[in-house]
C-alpha cells in the first residue's frame, strides 16, 4: 500500500444484514478499499454476498479470513458471541480489525482482547460506535472543545425508536439502545462514567409487557449528571436528542430536517424513520476513516477500551434495572495504550 | 357589579415591586378593575404607589384593606409570612383573594387556609401560579387533552435563570424556582406528585458556593416521571423548556422567538432576558381572568389546595436536598371543594 | 379624565362583526374604557350589541354618536363608504376617532380628511393598521432601528390565507390583503413607496376564476425593493412571513409556534388558522394604546396620512394589475402635521 | 470494468483549485475510481497535483489526457474557454466527460457540443451542477413529486455569499451565482424558463461599486414565477434558501444546522461559512454517482442541454441587467436525446 492511493484489501466475517451493508459500502461507497474474502456460518449466504464481486474468496470459517494472505484488514460482523475469537485472531495476525458492537459477549472477554492488544503493543481494534462519526455529534464535540459554553455540567438525552421487534428484551434497552449514549457520553466528555441508575416510568401500552420507556441516570468522574430517555415504541420516528448544559450556555443537536413542509395547519420538519436514515452518513464516514487509518498504518476511532467500558456499563445498568438501586461502575485501571483517543 | 360591564374594586396589600406591578396592571391593562385601597408595612411606599390614582385610600394595615367596605376583592402581595393572616381575613370577610405565591409560609398555615375555605363552603382564594395563563403552556395542556400523543409517560423540564441575587439560598431552588414546575406538573397531568428526589450535578462556577444546577426527579400517582433541571446562573438568558413524552409522540414548548436574526455566522432566535419578559403576557391574562371571575362571582385558577401542595413539595424537596435520598410526598385527603380545577 | 386612572367613554359606529369585537374588547379587555353609545344602520343589531351593557345608549345615526356629550372618543367600524362622514364629524367635534381601514372609500376622501385635520391643527384620527401593534413586527422594527443588519435593501413578504369567501374580488388582493404589507413597508422603513408592479403567476385551482396568487413588487424612495406574495387560497393556514434583507444580515418574523408536536414522522409547529388567531394580541394592544393616548390627550398610531397612502397604493396596484405594467405612485406633499410617526 | 466492482480510470484536465479537489475526492472519497492521468496549462502544477499518486501520468496537453488509452473517462476542470475543445474531444473518443460549469464559453459552443452528442447518438457529457446532488434539494424535489403541496405556482430563492473577490464582475451574479438557481428551477419544475427580468435594489455599501444585491424574476413555460435574490456581500455567511409555493402548501429548505447553541441571549443555529461547507456532501455524491454511471455504461445527471440552457439564461439575464427590461428566453427545439433527465 503506497502513501497516497493505497488499496486496502478487506475480509468480512459475517454476511448477515450488517455484514452485507459493510460489503456494499466498502465496494460502492468507500474509497481505497476492496472486499477480497468473506465467511459466514451459512456458506450459501456468504457466496451470495459476494456474487459478482470479482476475485472475492469465500472461506469456510472466519479464522481463515483472518489468516488469508490477501487480506490486509478484517471486518467482524458476525454473531456477538463469536466476536472475541475473530478479534483475538486478528490481533494475533497483526491485522487491523473493525468489530461491530458489542466488542465481545462479556466484560471478561473484552479484558482478554485488551490484554492481547497490550501484549501486541499496539491498537489494532476499532469498535463500531458510529455516532462519533456523525456530523452533528462532531459539531457538538467541537462546541465543547471551543469552551464557548464553559464546563459541561449536565446532559439531557433521548433515544427514541418507533418500535422494536418482538425479540427485544428488557436488557436490550441497555445493551443495544442506551449503549450508544454510554459511549457518546464518555467520548463527548472525555471522562469515565462512575455510576448508573435506571428508573422505570409508567410503561407505554405500545410496548406490551416491555418496561419501556426508561430514564437512565449516569454520573461521571467530574460529577456531570446525564439523563437518558430510552423510548423504543414511540411510533412517530427515530429521534435522537442530546443537549449539553454548560456553565455559560447549552448546545444541542439540531433538528436536521432537510425540508420544512407547510401543510394542513402546521410547519413540519420530517423526522428520520429509522437509524439507517439517521446515521447512514455516519456509517460511511466511519468506514472511510477506518480504511484511511488502516492504509496509513495508524489506529483511530473507538478502541477496545471503549468496547470494554460499554460492556461494564451495560452490566451495571442491567443490575440497576433488576435491583432498582444506583450501581457503582468499576473499571480496571486504564492502560496507557488507550490514553489518547481519536477521533 | 352588573352582569356585562361590572367594575371590581380591588384592595392591594403590599406595595413593593410585585404589588406595584399589580397596581399598574389593574389600572392600565386589566379591564373592569380599579384599585381603591392599599396598605404597606411602609406607609410612604403605600402612598407613593397610588400617587395620582384618584380615590385610592391608603390604610395603615392590610386588615383594614380587607375590611374596607369599598373593597370588593383583595390582592395579597406582601411579605410571605404575612400572607396567612390576610388570606384568612379575606375568607372571613367573604371576599375573593388573589394571593401571590407562596400561599403561606408553612404547610400548616396552608392547611388552616384550606380549613377556613371548607368552613366558608366556597373557594375564595386564587394563588399566583401564573404559568397556567401562559399561551404556550395552555397549548401544551390542549395537546394533552386532545390525546394526540397518547398518555403522558415522562416530562423533561428546564428552568434557567441568567443569574440570581446574592440572597438566593439553596432552598430557593425548590421554593422559588422549581415550585413552578411542581405546579405545572400537577396542572398539566391533573394528578398529584408522590415522590421527589433532588440530585446535585457538578456545580457551576458562576454560582460561587451555591449548589447549582440541580436535577429534580418527580414521580406522580400514575408513574409519570418528571425531570427538572434548575440552572440559576447560566448567563445566557431566561429559558423555560418543557417536553411531555407520550405514548405516541411528544409535545414541547416552542422557541417562541418573535424574530430570527441572521448575523455573524448564525441564525439566532432571541431568548428572553428575564421572567418578566417571558411571562408578562401570562401575568396580564392571570389578572384579567381573576377580575372576570370575581365579577362573575365564580372561583377560578390555582386554589388553596394547589398552594398547599406546592408547600408540601417544597418541604419534601428541601429534605431530599439535605439527605440526598428520595422523599415520599404525603398530602392530606383532598376535599371535594377542590375537585374541579380551572383553568 | 384624570391623569392616572382616567376613563374613556367610547361611542362605536357600526355594530357588525368588527364593531361587536371592538365593543367586546373595550368592555372586557381594554383598561380605562367604556362603551357608552352605539349606532348601526340596523337599529336592532345596535341594540343587540349593547344588551346588558349598563348605560350604553343606542342612537339612530352615527353622527348622533359623534355628537353625544357623553362620548369622549369614537370608533368607526361601519361600512367603508360611510367612514368619511363620521371621521370628518369627529374631527369637527374635536373628538379622537379610531377608524377601521380603509380610512375612506377614495384617495380624494382621504385628502378631505387630511385637510380637515390640517384645519383643526392637530391629529385626531388613528387608522386600524393593527400589524404595527404585533409583538413580532415590533421586534422586527427594533432590529432595524438597532442597525444590527445595516441599511435595509430588500424585503421578502408572504401573506397567505387558507381561503377567501366568494365575494372576494381581484382588487381585494390589493385593497384588503396586500394593503397591510403596504403599510408595514412604509412603517418599517419609514419612507414612502414610489412604484408598484403586480405580477400574475400560474393561478391556484383552489381559487377558481380568481387571479391568485400574486407577486407584488414595491420600490421605495431609497430604492428598497419589496416582493409580496399574496396567496389567498393556500389551504394550510394563515401565514404571514416577512424578511428584511440588510447590508450585514437579515431579520425575519419567527415561527411563533407555542408548541412543537412530534407525531407521525414529523416535528410540527402549528400555524394559525386565521387572522384573528394570528393578530388577536395586536388588536388588543392597538385598542389599549389608543385608549391610553386618548386619555393622555395625545395622538398616536397610524395617521390619516397613512390611510391616504394606503388608498393611493391600492389604486396604483389595481392599475398595475389591469395594465400589467409598473405604475408610479404619486403622493401629495406630506404636511408637517404627519412628520413624526408613532408608534 | 466488471459489473460489481469495476474501477474507473479517470483523467483530469486542469489542476487548479477545483481540479485538485476533484483529484482528492476521486482518490480519497469516491469508491471505484482512480486518477491515472492529468494535464494542466502549468506543467509544474500538474506534476504537483499527482505527487505521490502511484502510476498517474502527467500529459503536456488536455487532448492527450482524453486520448490516453488508460483513461476511461475525463474530468474537465480547466479554464472555461477551453472546455469546448476537451468536451468535443471526449465525445469524439467515445469517453464519458464530467465538465465543470460552464459547459462552454458561449451558447454557440454549447450547441456544437449538443450537435456532437447527437451525431454520436448518445449522452456522454455531465455538467457540474452539484445542487441536484444535495440531500436537501433532493428532498424538495421528492416533495414536489409526491404532490403533497399541489402544483407549484411560485418559488422564492435567496443565494447569499458573505463576500466575493475583487475580480467579481456584475455579469457574474448571473453566470456564476444565479446560474445555480436557473438550473435547480428547471430541474425541480421539469420545465423551461421562458423569461428573465433582473431588478436592481439599493446597493450594499459592502460591495463598493458592484450592483449588489439583485432580484431576478424568472417565468416558466407553465407560468411559475420565481424570484431569486442574489446577495454576494452580506457578510454573515453562505446561505441558500429556497421555498416552493404550491396550491396546497409550501416546501422550503430546512435550516440544516447540526447544532443549536444557546448563548448570549439567543438560540443560534450556525450558518455555513462558504459553499464548500454547504455543498461538500453534494460534490461527493455527484462524483460518486458519475463514477457509478460511467462504470455502468449509463449516462446520468445534468446534460449538455442543461449546460446550454444555463448559457442562454445567463446571456438573457445579462441583457436584462443592461437594458432594465424583461427578456424572453429562446431555446432551440429540445432533441429527444435529452428527453429524460436523471437524476
Ligand atoms: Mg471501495
Ligand atoms: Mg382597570
Ligand atoms: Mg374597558
Ligand atoms: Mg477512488
Amino acid at each position: 500500500m503506497d502513501s497516497m492511493n493505497p488499496h486496502v484489501r478487506v475480509g468480512v466475517i459475517g454476511t448477515g444484514v450488517i455484514g452485507k451493508e459493510h460489503i456494499r459500502r466498502l465496494t460502492h461507497v468507500t474509497a481505497g478499499a476492496e472486499v477480497v474474502a468473506v465467511a459466514d456460518v451459512d456458506p450459501a449466504r456468504a457466496r451470495d454476498a459476494v456474487a459478482g464481486l470479482t476475485g472475492a474468496r469465500v472461506h469456510a470459517d472466519g479464522l481463515e479470513v483472518v489468516r488469508d494472505d490477501q487480506v490486509d484488514a478484517v471486518v467482524v460482523a458476525s454473531w456477538g458471541p463469536t466476536h472475541e475469537e475473530y478479534v483475538l485472531a486478528g490481533i494475533d495476525a497483526g491485522k487491523p480489525v473493525f468489530c461491530e458492537k458489542p466488542l465481545a459477549a462479556t466484560q471478561e472477554a473484552c479484558v482478554r482482547i485488551i490484554d492481547a492488544e497490550l501484549a501486541a503493543g499496539r491498537r489494532l481494534v476499532q469498535v463500531g460506535f458510529m455516532r462519533r462519526y456523525d456530523a452533528a455529534y462532531r459539531a457538538l464535540k467541537d462546541v465543547l472543545a471551543s469552551g464557548s459554553i464553559g464546563l459541561p455540567l449536565m446532559m439531557h438525552c433521548a433515544h427514541r425508536n418507533p418500535s422494536v421487534s418482538s425479540h427485544y428484551t428488557p436488557d436490550m434497552a441497555l445493551t443495544d439502545t442506551a449503549v450508544h449514549e454510554f459511549d457518546v457520553t464518555r467520548w463527548l466528555l472525555d471522562e469515565e462514567i462512575v455510576a448508573i441508575n435506571v428508573l422505570t416510568p409508567r410503561p407505554n401500552r405500545r410496548g406490551g409487557e416491555l418496561q419501556d420507556p426508561l430514564l437512565i441516570l449516569l454520573e461521571t468522574e467530574n460529577g456531570v449528571l446525564v439523563d437518558v430517555e430510552t423510548s423504543v415504541n414511540i411510533g412517530y420516528g427515530y429521534d435522537i436528542r442530546h443537549e449539553v448544559v454548560g456553565e455559560d450556555g447549552t448546545a444541542e443537536l439540531g433538528a436536521g430536517s432537510p425540508v420544512v413542509l407547510r401543510r394542513d395547519g402546521g410547519a413540519t420538519g420530517p423526522i428520520p424513520a429509522d437509524w439507517e436514515e439517521r446515521f447512514s452518513g455516519a456509517y460511511e464516514v466511519e468506514m472511510q476513516e477506518w480504511v484511511h487509518s488502516v492504509a496509513a498504518g495508524a489506529s483511530s476511532g473507538p478502541t477496545s477500551w471503549d468496547g470494554y467500558a460499554a460492556a461494564v456499563l451495560s452490566d451495571a445498568g442491567m443490575e440497576s434495572l433488576r435491583t432498582g438501586a444506583k450501581v457503582a461502575v468499576k473499571l480496571r485501571p486504564k492502560p496507557d495504550l488507550y490514553a489518547t483517543r481519536t477521533p
